[in-house]
């Protein structure tokens, strides 16, 4: 019997990948997305297509009302997404507190399943200066985790995957795509329209492509028309 | 001005409480409550009450969709609360990984509002065996926030308040009379009805008269016609 791991999916390139890494070692995968009033819901689209194609064992989609507090331009739409971020500065898509939130909440799905397993995809390389994708972040997650459940009381020990932590971009790339990885059903852009293609000009686009660019690989990438 | 602080509030006993400590301390208290499929409505209309008469500058409330991962007799219909919980175990009222979650999403409304202290009333005395009300856990947390987040980067101290940590239910009461809190007001009932009446029988009700009679005030809460 396999393993459970809660593996947390985006939609996006990077969560696809840790999925499939997740599933290569042997893990049962329990994918989880939210529903956290993004701008759009290709993403969510994307997270459901990548699950099934990818073998996940069941995904759930938590609604999560993130927009109630705002402080993002992924999650209020009165601030724009900027096109160029600036340098040493983290940037408005940053949404507050998100990958505490997130593991929160994947750690409360791993209690209920009694897995011990979680797995996100968080980079510390091409990070975009978000501080919760640091290490240090994710060790002091891990800690947390043993002292905040019953599981943890009860002497397991919790294990915080960060398969993608210090990959670049075009590794990461290189590594799904020998894992069969389709990286035309992932959304990255932070402006996708409703086909889920992205804009170009973004962060997460232009990361996007600089990775294919990198990575030696055709860019599967499905963008705006006239962008 | 006054400094902000985040204040978790459910509408119950402790969390009245700790609004009036953290109001009487001379914060401004923006109040925060989750709808996270309790099983019932009256624990979120209490504490908008209470948010009201106790002051607070602002008053949310997140929807969380936490029974989709259910797990627990608070969150999931096909487990009976139970009239006993068994001593040495952590009942089936405990929600996997909760107070993670809350201070997770606490924490992100805290950055948005530039405030670095939170409060949630967790206590390690009359605490129903749930290991996130543990000091162990509260200090892990704030080791976590201060990583988490773009304010703990740009130096930011994050506090987590709990000032019933070490209270009796009786000297929680004694704690919020002396403060002029309501009790009339608060639901701690797990299977309150409609009205926010409580049932009198389970471990919420339970620990609620014991702090009553002990307090040597008179229990202002409501029980449900033939309980």
């Amino acid at each position: 019997m396999k393993k459970p791991a809660v593996v947390l999916l985006s939609g996006g390139l990077d969560s696809a990948t840790v999925l499939a890494i997740a599933r290569s070692e042997g893990f049962a995968c329990h994918a989880l997305s939210f529903d956290y009033g993004q701008r759009h819901k290709a993403e969510l689209l994307a997270a459901e297509r990548i699950a099934r194609a990818e073998g996940a064992c069941e995904h759930k989609c938590i609604h999560l009302g993130l927009d109630a507090i705002g402080g993002s331009a992924l999650t209020d739409s009165r601030i724009d997404v900027p096109e160029q971020p600036r340098p040493d500065e983290i940037p408005v898509t940053y949404v507050p507190a998100r990958n505490t939130v997130f593991l929160a909440l994947a750690l409360g799905w791993a209690e209920v399943l009694n897995a011990k397993d979680l797995f996100i995809g968080v980079n510390a390389v091409d990070y975009s200066g978000y501080p919760d994708c640091r290490p240090a972040f994710i060790e002091a997650f891990q800690a947390l985790a043993n002292l905040a459940t019953k599981a943890g009381v009860e002497g397991a020990r919790f294990q915080i995957h960060t398969p993608l932590i210090s990959m670049s971009k075009s590794q990461i790339i290189q590594t799904g795509m020998a894992l069969g990885v389709d990286y035309a059903r992932t959304v990255s852009c932070y402006s996708a329209d409703s086909e889920g293609r992205g804009c170009t000009v973004c962060d997460a686009c232009r990361l996007r492509r600089q990775g294919f660019e990198a990575s030696g690989f055709k860019d599967p990438t499905r963008y705006q028309p006239n962008s």
